[in-house]
């Protein structure tokens, strides 16, 4: 009987492994080096081995085996083909086929954010909805469209690059060549970017302390009473609320789900985002506003969402 | 037999009214004013009253009718109920409930943006496609988000709204109260606000020789070789272009299908947005790009989409 499902997130540097149960139970969950050497020619040989040796370990067959999900860092076609990945040594092609061949059982694969949103979906803060946002708030501002409970993966494997849609015509400048995205504004990155001018700019705040500002920084100092972090925050707020702003206005979903490592401040993110969505969506507080709220299964959401797959 | 389907787009003056066979083809239409006053308590008299006519005019049974498709300027949800309106003095209700039991058969009703989406997938430019983008560049910006052959109504019937999708955080005033919306750079209106600036700063251009300045009369002066027209053009392309841009880095649709007024331009405004997007979209030429046309049904996109239901 298929009761067990494989799920994966390959990431730069590690790669998560977890082994579930059909029901969703997570079983086990351990971490491999990504090793992207020569391409990443070892990258699926090594997946398929720590595969191997799982099921050796907890004495399951393949054929008790209903299927791998595999998360991969770039944009997917058809369950299967990868686009080259900027951050595996342009490591990419058919990697459903070459995977499953390896280790004999079916495999799908889904790019990184969309698995995490699938995750997410599955048996975290957006079980019970179909219709959900989930961006991403971290290194870079990512994100996942569902509608009617299907990925909207989008022609190219391309959708879900929220992170790219404008804030500021010609603003800042993105990691993506272009100008003024919102991630420029919104990622982890940006606050700290944000913080240390601030701190340049207030020789007397408390955001002068840390040598090497984090975004985690900020929210202490701003804690600790410091008035230029607080503007920092009160600002940046309103530029990750605007961001969700176009995002309702577009899509109009009923939950917008929020990761990343900046998620983890919760309701002090949460209820200025949640105010400034009521009072700047199209149709204000007379509309049906979306549920806003943290995304639960933190680093796990990857491979809970392959497995979902 | 069920062998005729009514399409109707309801708007804030006039009612546009088509009579289709099920396979889409058009057999006639015509329009009534719309009845605004009392809170629009006559509109769906009015519509049925019209429709009856038109049976007995053509020696149709209301049996031979599968349904009626109505339009309106607002959201809606269940296919059924309509919010207020704020064109037709706050009429709302359960509309597809009141007006088939005016005209004894079934009736659906759908925001008229969608309608015209609708429309342009079933027998205009989107026909074939799938996973589509239309905007309509009008009075305002408005839009139709079509994943999978079905309209994103969203929550709250409120989806769609790209218009309100910010270009300029604290950029232009539009007319949802907001600042920096799409729509205040990209409809016909602030086309007409920005070839004005234009001739107020430019006292040589021929901007100036139109006493009550349209959309159209910048491209006519354009093309007489006014430097002032073709600079607002250029300028106007971007904020086009940076819209959609968003829009194809968020949902990677197959198709663009750009319709209202200033469509009418056709390749002149097309090639500089499909240049634009080819430049500014997430992975750039690289990626599979939309195609980028001009909606085809003009004026009876409407009453085709209703049809369409």
């Amino acid at each position: 009987m298929k009761q067990y499902i494989f799920g994966i997130d390959l990431g730069g540097t590690t790669v998560k492994l977890g082994l579930f149960t059909v029901e969703g139970e997570l079983l086990d969950k351990w971490e491999i080096p990504t090793r992207t050497e020569h391409a990443g020619e070892e990258i699926l040989p090594d997946i398929a081995a720590a595969l191997k040796a799982k099921l050796e370990e907890r004495g399951i067959s393949v054929s008790q085996v209903a299927g791998v999900g595999l998360g991969v860092p770039g944009a997917v076609l058809e369950d299967r083909f990868v686009k080259p990945c900027v951050n595996l040594q342009g490591w990419g092609g058919d990697a459903a086929g070459a995977l499953s061949a390896l280790c004999g059982c079916p495999v799908k694969v889904v790019n990184d954010a969309n698995a995490a949103a699938l995750g997410e979906m599955w048996l975290g803060g957006g079980k019970g909805y179909s219709n959900v946002v989930f961006v991403t708030l971290g290194t870079g501002v990512g994100g996942g469209i569902i509608v009617d409970g299907q990925i909207v993966s989008g022609l190219g494997g391309a959708g879900g690059e929220v992170g790219h849609s404008l804030l500021v015509l010609d603003g800042q400048p993105c990691t993506c060549g272009r100008s003024g995205c919102w991630e420029a504004y919104a990622s982890a990155t940006a606050l700290i970017r944000q913080g240390k001018e601030a701190a340049a700019s207030h020789p007397d705040s408390l955001l002068n302390r840390y040598p090497a500002l984090t975004g985690r920084d900020v929210f202490d100092a701003a804690d600790d009473g410091d008035a230029a972090a607080k503007a920092v925050l009160d600002r940046y707020y309103d530029y990750v609320a605007a961001g969700i702003t176009n995002l309702v206005n577009i899509l109009s979903p009923e939950m917008v789900l929020i990761g990343g490592g900046i998620s983890r401040q919760g309701e002090r993110l949460l209820a200025p985002i949640r105010r400034y969505v009521a009072a700047n969506c199209f149709g204000g507080t007379e509309r049906p506003q979306p549920v806003i709220q943290a995304a639960q299964l933190g680093n796990e959401a990857g491979i809970i969402g392959a497995a979902a797959l």
